[in-house]
């Protein structure tokens, strides 16, 4: 497993390993957010990826997105790869409400981020855990790829 | 050619037409900006797009971040996927730089768009047309795929 950022590495809290991302959750109770991390050294761009891991990359982000809209209710998914602050490469996957706050606005940057307290982060890493089994495994159709 | 939302359509400027997505430039002379857009109707999410279509997207973005970083010297490229207030599927890439004005933080909703002189316009677009060749097409070796 690569050495993480270590402002990701503070900021997140580790929820599943993907075939290529390592998962993770961001440490903010007012946005549902995971920050997906493809497990391979030197990354910055996205086309800095294989062209078979970008689509591998892009299929978790997917999937990622789907099952936390469902999972949190969400009105809609953003998905960003900004990198300007920690240049490692990583994908945010945010679900947005509304009443979440920041709405229609960007979340990065907007107001104080609050932490989970110890209860609800362990409720929602185990209710994550449950939904967010890797792409390809248990969640498709009989006959399908992916 | 399906219709654009019309905030879309008076925020940006057509570049070019690839397989799948629109190429459309950005109307802010601040921040090289390009918008692709799914040229298929109905779309919110990424994952609302066919798994074959979300690949030949991502594939394309890329491309386009990727041409995007080179023609525009950027130190980063941001691509994000948001929707909040436009909800037709619509994918942001756009080249950063320290000295921007707006990093590092994200662009969206930081100060006022400046829009591009009819001269700037043209010289931006015709370069861009130059180098946005479509994905495939004169940029792979022989035997690659893609």
């Amino acid at each position: 497993m690569i050495d993480l950022d270590p402002r990701l590495a503070a900021d997140t809290h580790p929820v599943t390993q993907w075939p290529l991302s390592q998962v993770r959750l961001m440490d903010d109770v007012r946005f549902p957010w995971l920050v997906l991390i493809p497990d391979r050294p030197g990354l910055v761009e996205i086309f800095d990826l294989p062209a078979e891991d970008q689509d591998k990359m892009w299929r978790e982000v997917a999937h990622a997105a789907a099952t936390l809209k469902t999972l949190s209710g969400a009105h809609k998914i953003n998905i960003g790869a900004l990198g300007n602050q920690v240049s490692q490469l990583h994908i945010h996957i945010i679900a947005r409400r509304p009443d979440d706050g920041a709405w229609p606005g960007p979340v990065w940057g907007v107001g104080e981020r609050q932490r989970y307290d110890q209860a609800e982060l362990a409720e929602f890493l185990s209710g994550l855990r449950a939904q967010l089994i890797a792409p390809g495994q248990g969640i498709v159709e009989e006959g399908q790829t992916r």
